[in-house]
């Protein structure tokens, strides 16, 4: 893990880019000197993981005492993008305009990027893990798809907050049920790009007792704020 | 309005009985000189004000800086109760015990209880308002049906949060849409004795924009304790 640059934030909190091997990461650290617990905070394969919206919760999650990481997951945010991606991109956006049939597109595209995901995410926790700044244990937060397959195959992850779980390839709602850490669900009730009783359908199926829905009014960019906060007391209830 | 008892807890929330024409209350005031926001905390129309899950809610809802005030209304809780209530309260626990439907029993049993009600929280809040410990603005946390009504016909309600919204008269699912003060919306995913989906269109149908629906696993009363923190927070949003 190379670090490539640093900046000192008004609040304490160290934001710092880094690159391990292919991957391209940001790492934030609160300004505690004690070992912080750690949230993989995974964005929307779209986009890019200098999001200001993004990078503002990652920053605000850090002040409050967590190490924050995201990485550009291979063929996700600004990594290169085979053709055939940039096509089935096309072809999913186009789909959703016109408001026809998405899931065989959503499948053949977004299934893939889940499954190269994961190993980038674990290759990246193993060197997280090893800095002497962080601790564990570890939270996972954002994107459904790839949380659900991490907190299936990654014993490491203690809780997680899913974000708008209404298109969710085929594999990872089959492999919901075997979910069983604490998880913090939220959802746009009016989301354009995921069907709100999909979304409460996925929240039933995942196995563990200790789940929580939140919804709030408006589409896929509308979250309020405080969620931010309501997911911060969320990893304080369960990384200990 | 007669205080009849006081008891000063140990978080310094001061616990007074009172008594007002017929109607018995308790009030909790926060151990703080400033005037207060008020939160009325309506229960279930069957429970009673004692109850000590009701109770362990206020004190700590009054700790954290509200004063909190709960009655019982006519027809609820301790008051006494005509022989057609008692038959129309058996009833409904026979036809849910046996799975029947309960729509008709509870609109002919509920509906009027919620009428009567309102008129005597209306009361209450003028004599609270009278205070000089507390302060406005004015929050309504539980009973779904009452905290419509209350919230359509009660300007000096700014804010709502409200719990089980499977079984509301009819006349409350139809004014839910000129609800547009902030709500929260709490409910359980098993609540046995109100039904999911009826939860969901209520909430989908109130007229305001902002509004948070949290769920979580269980039944009726299986609420986890840190959505009282959760409701503090969100009057402590709206509440100024």
């Amino acid at each position: 893990m190379q670090f490539t640059s640093e900046q000192r934030l008004d609040d304490g909190v160290l934001e710092r880019e880094f690159t391990l091997g292919e991957i391209p990461g940001t790492l934030w650290t609160p300004e505690s000197a004690a070992p912080a617990p750690l949230i993989l905070m995974a964005h929307n394969n779209g986009l890019p993981k200098r999001d200001a919206r993004l990078v503002a919760r990652a920053r605000h999650t850090a002040a409050y005492g967590y190490a924050v990481a995201t990485i550009g997951a291979a063929g996700c945010g600004d990594r290169p993008r085979s053709a055939a991606d940039e096509q089935a991109r096309a072809d999913l956006r186009r789909a959703m305009q016109v408001g026809e049939p998405v899931d065989e597109i959503f499948e053949s595209f977004v299934g893939p990027l889940v499954e190269k995901a994961v190993p980038e995410w674990r290759t990246t926790l193993d060197a997280l893990l090893s800095l002497p700044e962080i601790g564990g244990p570890v939270g996972y937060s954002g994107w459904t798809a790839v949380g659900i397959r991490l907190a299936v195959a990654e014993p490491r992850i203690a809780a997680a907050g899913f974000f708008a779980g209404g298109y969710v390839p085929r594999a990872q709602r089959e492999e919901a049920r075997q979910v069983t850490i604490p998880l913090l669900f939220l959802l746009q009730w009016d989301d354009e790009g995921n069907p709100r009783q999909r979304a409460l359908d996925l929240f039933d199926a995942f196995g563990t007792k200790e789940k929580t829905l939140h919804a709030n009014m408006g589409g896929h960019t509308g979250t309020p704020w405080f969620e931010v906060d309501d997911g911060n007391r969320f990893f304080g209830r369960h990384l200990k």
